[in-house]
Formats: C-alpha cells, sequence, structure tokens
C-alpha cells in the first residue's frame, strides 16, 4: 500500500473522492473479514495502544471505536468523563495532556466539549487523533459512516437525492454529510425543517459553489416519494423558545409507518441516533430502516481508519 | 457438547437440575484450568468481545464479569456508569441501545436499576444477554454462585440444612436461592429476619409447592447447631421507620465468632457481600467462613456462562 | 533472576540503592524492547490481569499503569471513581474490597484518598498491591521515575545538585525524592519555597542524618547557576490564606525562559504535572525541559515493577 496520506483525522474536509474511496473500500474488506471463517485482520494491530479520551461521556461512540480496536486485536486505555476524572479538572492544558497520552498510547480517539480542540490536539500530538467529536465542531467518522451507509445501500452517491430533516442548524452530522455529499455528481438535497432549525448560509453557499442542487421545504410528506434516503435527526426541545412551536415543529417532522410508506420501496431511512419520537418503533419492521445497520457500518469504517492510520 | 440450551441468562427459573448440573461442572473445569500449569481455555474466547453495560455502578460484579472473560481470553468493552453517560441520558430507548450494542459486542453484560430490563434488552437482542441485576428483579448469576458454593464445600445440595438470615423481604439473593433450593431433595430452610424484613409469602408458598421444609424463626442462637450453612445478608436501616427497631434489629442479627461456635464444625458461613456489621472481621479465620470464597466462586461460574452461551 | 524482594510496592523507604539499581536497569530493558524491532516482552504477562482500583481518579496515573500492563501483554480490569461506584458506598472495609479483588486479578494497582491505604490492603491481600497515591501518603512510583529521570538524563545520581521549587510542604513527590536522594553520596538539595510552603523539618532532620547536603533559599534566580536539575512544583492557591501572598509567590516562583537560561547547558527541568503557569509553554522548547520524558519514563518504571512482581 502506498500509505495513508493524513497523519489525523481531524474534519470532514480533510476527504477527497479518492480517500473516501479508499477508506470505504477498506471498510469493505474489514466487514467481509469479520464474517470470514477464518479472519485476517484479527491480529493486525496487535501490540498497539488506542486511548480512548472523552472529556464528554458517549458510550455509544466510545464503544463503537473501542469495538473496532478490539477486533483488529489492539489494546485499549479509557477513560469516559475525563473532564471531571483527569487533569484538565486541574487546570492542564489540552496539549499537555495530549503530549503525555503519546507517552502510553499509540493513537488517540478524543471526544470534546469544544470545538477545535481535535485539531488543538492533533497540532502537538505524536501519535495519530481521531476526533470523535468536538462540541459544535467536527464528528468527521459520522459523515464518513453516513456517506459509506449511503454507498452501501443505494449502490452509489453520485445521483442520490436525500432529504434532510429536522435540527439542520444545529445538528453537525447534516452539516457534514452536506458538505461531503457536494463532492459528488448530481446530488440533489431537500432540507426540511422547521425555521429556528433551518440549514444554514454557509452550507447553501457552499453547495452552490459546488453546482449541488439543494431545496428548502417545509413539507416533509411532498418530498418523500421523490427521494431515495430520507436523514432524519432529532429536534432538541431547548432550541425552542415557544413551547408550542416545538410541539408544533415536533409532529410535522415524525416519520410513522403511514408516511415512510410514501417513499420509493427501495429507498433507505437513516438517522444518526439516538433518536426520540422522530421515527415510532413501527417503522423498524420497515425494510427502508436503516439505522441500526448504519450505526453497525460505523464498525467497519473506524476499523478502517484505524487499520489505515496505524498500518501504513 | 450438545449445545447450551439457553440464548440468554435472564433469571434463576431458567435452570432446572441438569442445567445446573451443566453450568456446576463447567466451573468446575475453569477452576481446575485456572491451577493447570498449562491452561486449556486460556484462548477458549480469543476475538470474542463482551459488552459490560452497567446502567448501575457495581464494581465487585462488573469485575468478576470481566475477569471471567479476561481469563477466557476475549476483550472487554466497559461502561460503569451507563444511566449517565450514555444515549439513556437523552431519552434513547434501552431497546435501540440493544440493538447497536449488538453491532459492537457478542455478549452483554447488563446492570440495570430497573426490574424487567434485562427481559427487555434479550427480547431484541441478536447476541447473548447476561442478566447482572435488575433492580428489584433478578441477580440469577449471584444465585448461581451462591449454589455452586453450597455444592462444593457441603459436598452435594440434597438434604442440606440452610438458615437465611437478614433482610429475607427485599433481599434478591436469598429469594433467588430459596427459588433454587426447592429443586433439590430434603432442603430445609429456616428463615430467620425481624418482622419487617421477613420473606414473603410468594416464596413460602413456592417452597410448600415443592415440598420442601421451611421454618420461620426469630431466634438465630437456636437455630446455629443445626444447621449445614448460615446465609447472612445485610440489613439496611432505611428499612425501619423507627430507628430503635433497627438497633434491636441489627444485634440480634449478627453472626459474632461466639455464635459462629455454636455451628457444626463443617458448616459453612456465606454472605453476598458487602458486609457492614452482621458478621465482624473476627470470624473471618474460623474455617467455617467461605464469603470470599464465594465471591471468588463467582468467577469459575462466569466464566462458565460465558463459556456455553458463546462456544457452545 | 533471583526474585524481586519486595511482595508490595507501598513506599519510596522499601527501596535501597541495590534494589533501585534493579528497577532501573529492568526500565532501561523495557524501554530498549520498545523500541526494538522484535519486542521480547511484548508477551511477557500474558494471561495476567491487573486491576486498577482507583478510588479517586487520575486518568494520567492509571493510563500510564495500564499502558505498561498492556505493553507487557497483560490484561487490564479498570475502575476510574471507585469512591463513588464501588461497595465503599455501601461501607464496605478496603481490606474486604482487597480480600474480593484477590479473586479477580493478579496485581492490585490502588489509588486512594486516605494515606495509609495501601499498606491496610496489603496486610490482607495475596496479590502484590502497588500503591499508586493513597492521599497525603506516598506515591512511590512516582519517586521512583523521578530518580530514573535524574540518572537517565544526568548519568547518574551521586554528586547531583538540585532545586527543588514550589509547594515543599505537601507535595509528596519532592517529599519522597529528597528522601530517596539521600541514599545517594554527595547530591545538594536546595529548597526553594514560600514560606507558607516550606520543606518540613522531618525531611530535613532526615538529610542531615544521612549527611545529605541541603539549602533553604527565597531566591530563584541566584540558585539556578549552580544546580544540574531544578524540580518545579504547582503552587495551590488554598495553601494561602492571604491571597496578595499567593499572587507573590506564583510570580516568584515561575520559571520563564529567561529564567532557565541561567541553568548551566546540560542542566535539566522536571516537573512531575500537571503544570499550570509555573513554568510557561515557552520553555518547552529548551533542550533542558524534560518533563514530557519525565512522564514516558513512569511507563518503563511501571513496566519494569509490573514485571518484576508478577514474574520474578
Amino acid at each position: 500500500m502506498a500509505g495513508f496520506p493524513l497523519n489525523h483525522v481531524i474534519e470532514a474536509q480533510q476527504f477527497d473522492r479518492a480517500l473516501l474511496a479508499e477508506v470505504f473500500s477498506t471498510a469493505d474488506q474489514m466487514r467481509a473479514d469479520l464474517n470470514a471463517a477464518q479472519r485476517v485482520y484479527a491480529d493486525a494491530l496487535r501490540g498497539r495502544i488506542m486511548a480512548s479520551l472523552f472529556y464528554e461521556p458517549s458510550t455509544r461512540t466510545r464503544f463503537s471505536f473501542e469495538s473496532a480496536m478490539a477486533r483488529l486485536g489492539g489494546r485499549i486505555l479509557t477513560t469516559e468523563n475525563a473532564k471531571e476524572f483527569s487533569s484538565a479538572a486541574k487546570g492542564e492544558s489540552l496539549t499537555d495532556s495530549t503530549r503525555i497520552m503519546n507517552g502510553y498510547a499509540d493513537i488517540i480517539v478524543m471526544r470534546h466539549h469544544e470545538a477545535g480542540s481535535a485539531q488543538a490536539a492533533a497540532a502537538v500530538s505524536e501519535v495519530p487523533i481521531i476526533n470523535a467529536g468536538d462540541g459544535a465542531g467536527q464528528h468527521p467518522t459520522q459523515a464518513l459512516l453516513d456517506l459509506y451507509t449511503i454507498r452501501d445501500t443505494l449502490g452509489g452517491i453520485d445521483n442520490v437525492r436525500i432529504a434532510m430533516v429536522g435540527d439542520l442548524k444545529y445538528g453537525r452530522t447534516v452539516r457534514s454529510l452536506a458538505y461531503l455529499l457536494a463532492k459528488y455528481d448530481k446530488v440533489t438535497i431537500h432540507f426540511i425543517a422547521p425555521a429556528v432549525c433551518a440549514m444554514m448560509e454557509d452550507i447553501k453557499d457552499y453547495l452552490d459553489r459546488h453546482h449541488t442542487e439543494w431545496h428548502e421545504e417545509g413539507d416533509l410528506t411532498k418530498v418523500l416519494p421523490e427521494v431515495d434516503c430520507v436523514y432524519m435527526t432529532r429536534i432538541q426541545r431547548e432550541r425552542f423558545i415557544v413551547p408550542e412551536e416545538y410541539d408544533e415543529a415536533v409532529g410535522k417532522y415524525i416519520l410513522t409507518r403511514e408516511k415512510a410508506n410514501r417513499m420509493p420501496k427501495d429507498a433507505i431511512i437513516m438517522h444518526p441516533l439516538p433518536r426520540v419520537d422522530e421515527i415510532p418503533p413501527e417503522v423498524d419492521d420497515d425494510p427502508r430502516a436503516h439505522y441500526f445497520q448504519q450505526a453497525k457500518n460505523g464498525l467497519f469504517i473506524r476499523m478502517a481508519l484505524l487499520y489505515l492510520l496505524l498500518s501504513t
């Protein structure tokens, strides 16, 4: 292998189409390997140590990375609440903490409550940093697994028509996904959100510059028959000043079974999870429901990244 | 091996005598293996992942399971406070969390604060769930290790005479143990508890239906010479409305060295631990004291269950 | 190997010069092994289990031990907040907890908030206990790695001239280091601290009895050209009753780049970390700055101790 060009994974912008293709094909390999009678990668990272440095708890993301490392034969050091439990509480800088962790681990997966933290850590780190979410900032592995799920279930990304639904203003997953989709040809995006959660101008401008078609639409029902993918997100109550507006918004953007049935037969429903009410459990049996597989795809993507960063 | 008949371990009721015998003989093998110069099972679960999903912290139970998994060569994902740290805090359902964990682990050990949780998780889980305690509900591996300890030290379970002492009303260990003992022949149980902590009618009825002899007794001292096993439990202050009653109850049910000496020479003292005052440290040296060995037996039982659920 | 003479590592006083030399040369081997193309010790502790029992969180110390265990091929059970999460919260004694952990782990690394805890645990433990800090008590592995850093960078410990700066009264690292330095020949120690944080009489008396030269000095700048090592520590605001005194003290004991330049070219700057303001980041590039290497040396020392305690 020619060597993976990235030292760290900090933001979705680091990935161009060629690199995405490499990550996705490696993820395919990892998935096949996990199902193989005789695994090839079971000890690929034997003797290597990953530190999960979570300044903000997120059991799911942490377990996804740790499972990926374990499936590759590596070891794990873990903290689920470093903000409270580590020297950060004594006023230590993140760069000092990173330098010290460099002595103990071969790769650091970092979740932090402040945007820009992963980049700041990477600037001083001698070992790879993977950003597992930094506050309002980026969560690039989520964006990668979302795109991987689309490619995997729809057979490709060019020509995809997608509806993004819910909290598009603060939702970092939909922002990153829109960013990555613009790298592909003839993608159409429908933004469907309450006014207070509308997609921000920066992304719309970006899509315009990349000639990616987008529409803004208030009516979910109307768009459903025309898309290959509905990407649902959770609307958080605290975004709304007037409680009645929240209740109205939430009701409008629930994807019931009846609404799901308006989608094309081979379309897919995605959600970064956790969900609350926006997809009722009755939809889980629908063959279009792909959100649990989407979560599982995170394992393959993270195995691929750990492998590419540590082995090449 | 013909294959272990259980997919999940949720409650003591799943085990009949034949199945108990299989678990116990596997536990014997595990114990022998740990003492062997050349271990046979050291890599039995190599490449398998166990997730410790503890919604309620319990370092001891968690370490016991994790040690069991490590002794079999498996890997561990762990969270000690999922209630606070996981998506449960964002309103995610337990079944969603379980489905997602299915993507990351080959077996899930779950501790939860609500009775029925383990069953609810098992209903949707594609991988085995082991209930490590669900609130006022069950804690089946504790019941198994208790019974294993009796079998191991007294040479069998038929004909055993046992005194259960302390909080019999809320103590889930004594309830489960009474349940399992009824599967054996000519067992005699003495319930010794303050009135507010008396064994509940459902268990007494159950014992009657299974022709298991039981007695209710206020006086610990009187029963001691007549039993093969005293199973002590902690009485919690908060059960008592009148503080004076608590003080009186606690004093009456302390197993001092002097009282222990009234027991037959080859009888055993058990306790699920942690203890507070009900067994003073002076008793620890008594050859009848088996509570630390009992705790250690949990390792063998959990190794056996992990092995049987994942290898057969 | 003749066998390591210690069963537990509880306090710096257990180590004489011969034993220190053995630990340090084992640490050298571990360091060389980690850099070797083909590692010899990668599976040295395969099949062994270390329990991190931290009653007080300390991510750094915990990760350092856990990385050491992982680098030797061993397994880890971990809790970062046992005080809150374990049976200690239910009133269980530390000795009971220790006895139970004996069933699950081959070695216990314990951090506790009360001085004397590690000794109390060791008194009942059948497996080695390593004290990873017990309140105002000891933190012997920190003292060992400090001394190892001096030996490693200055080529030996005899004849070393060292300035200890900052909180010498409550700082357990400087106290332990002073203790160990007295075992070597012709060491000179300069204590440089605000009056409220001055080194206590017990250590001064001890140094006198061992004929170790020491001086008390208010002026950091004056001492700098005459020492081989400056050991900085953090001054905690809460030690000062009068806030103005804190501000004055802190300002006086900051090692700026300008001050560092007054040190001999081959002198070294140490700090147990975390630091706050006492060493500004501008000093990090100075070749004399050794505090990050010092932290990393903790890995080699802990690998050495785990190996010596478990393999010999």
